[in-house]
């Protein structure tokens, strides 16, 4: 089931690692998975998010397995108009003037339709559908703004220690994925873009959902912050924060809004936080007066604000 | 095999969770750790550390499971012997004067015995071996240090934001444990010791290894700092940081000297980093200049020297 996409998108992230855009290569992807999914899941109701307001989630289901739930109200289900949907976001990225909607639907149906997939069908593969929106979100990136410098890496001086020392080979799995961020003389995340002339630079940490992790953006941003003052800005850039409740049938929506005004207001500040699927409680004006709540298809503006 | 032992710890927990001091009864769980390991394991040389200097590490085995590497030449494997050192051990805390060597040896044998068990027997139960570390250190506390107030938070005002949703309940394993040490409203850690007289307060995470969550008690410090400035330092508590390499037959001292030094320069600055099996690596002086590296038995004293 699952041989052809990995194939297909194990060849678009080989032309990105090289410093290509596969754009079209992950929309691509995301055609494929939703081909599949129409072909051998069924995609059907599950439950509500209890609101207010209330919001309703489905999911995909195969042989018993089922998926993380998804909106489809977001969810461009029909094939066609997903792929003509991506084919306007892809050109309107060349243009620099996206469609607010089509934007947040192109981005949303893309990863979902690969999560689903994966969710279903290559469960174990946990670190693989937030490298593929990493690769669709980059690759969107370098289409739209072609005179930025894109690296993933920000050098720190002046580390008195010799960083080739940090063995972190044999740490497995989630462990090593939070190791990895942090590399002893640079700040490494997901994507950086930097204004040549400018020399200013905006860093997006990409998480489809952020979970326990969300303490790394605010500590590189005040890393960077004392290395560099004044110059990056952070922009967390997510897809959702859900999760199936399968004891009450329900989804829930997994928030720290108490945890991310403490970050905002005690470790550094985020430029601001960005979903396709915006969580409800993150969306209310308490957390708001802290830290801007947006959805994703500010993202490329704020970038290009900062950047200058 | 391990039901003794989770009822003996479970019955220390309990105290311990009360407020009561449950150093003997944790020192008794070492103990009933260390006859069950002679009863029914193999105590036997592993390999080595490749050093310089080389490093000589033992595993318990029984049933072909394998435990974590462990230092003989730190770990008091006769009975008798661990039972007397360990009542002195508790003798010397309520004089207020440990024996250095006597310290290390006791805590790292009481830690490693039940690890060693738990990898053994059950090693599923992956957070039980940090929580008895935490109980067994926080009980030492206790004793040693009577008249300073114990707590596992320190609030933080001012957050505009109701904490009450910080809702991670649906958040599984160790998602969970990473999630836990923020709450929106406070800074939670293991171990915070207060002195009411100067409202100086120490700080103390307890990790058996740090591995990936070496950014958490930087990023506590950080938000103290600006929370309470002046008021509250940090002293990192470890065991070691070793793993085995079973393709090799050695054993690795998993290291990030390059993060940790970015943190201490960029992040925050810890009070030290304490270890009863110092990794070699973090005792080379290039690290040592920019944050102490310590045995364990001076992290009372120090702590002692700055909550005054």
């Amino acid at each position: 089931m699952m041989t052809d996409i990995a194939a297909a998108f194990l060849a678009a992230k080989k032309k990105y690692d090289k410093g290509g855009n596969a754009l079209a290569e992950t929309l691509s992807v995301g055609a494929l998975c939703l081909e599949t999914l129409h072909r051998s899941a069924t995609l059907r109701r599950f439950g509500m998010f209890s609101g207010p307001p209330k919001i309703e989630y489905w999911v995909a289901e195969d042989g018993g397995a089922l998926s993380r739930p998804y909106r489809p109200d977001l969810f461009i289900a029909d094939l066609n108009t997903f792929r003509e949907e991506a084919r306007d976001f892809a050109e309107e990225l060349r243009l620099g003037k996206s469609d607010p909607a089509r934007f947040d639907r192109v981005v949303y149906t893309t990863v979902s339709a690969f999560c689903l997939c994966f969710d279903v069908w290559k469960p174990k593969s946990r670190k693989t559908p937030g490298t593929f929106f990493e690769v669709l979100m980059a690759s969107a990136a370098r289409v739209r703004f072609p005179k930025l410098a894109m690296t993933k890496h920000i050098p720190i001086k002046d580390i008195p220690v010799a960083a080739t020392a940090d063995a972190l080979l044999d740490v497995t799995g989630d462990e090593r994925d939070a190791a990895e961020t942090f590399t002893g003389d640079s700040v490494s995340t997901d994507l950086v873009l930097t204004n040549p002339e400018t020399g200013k630079g905006a860093v997006v940490p990409l998480k489809i959902t952020t979970r326990e992790r969300i303490v790394q953006p605010f500590a590189h941003q005040r890393i960077l912050d004392s290395a560099y003052p004044g110059q990056f800005a952070s922009f967390l850039a997510c897809i959702s924060e859900v999760q199936r409740d399968d004891n009450t049938g329900t989804v829930k929506q997994i928030c720290v809004p108490g945890t991310v005004a403490l970050f905002q207001k005690h470790l550094s500040k985020l430029n601001g936080l960005y979903y396709c699927d915006i969580p409800v409680r993150y969306a209310r004006p308490d957390l708001g007066s802290v830290i801007e709540v947006k959805p994703l298809h500010l993202l490329f503006e704020d970038m290009a604000a900062h950047v200058g």
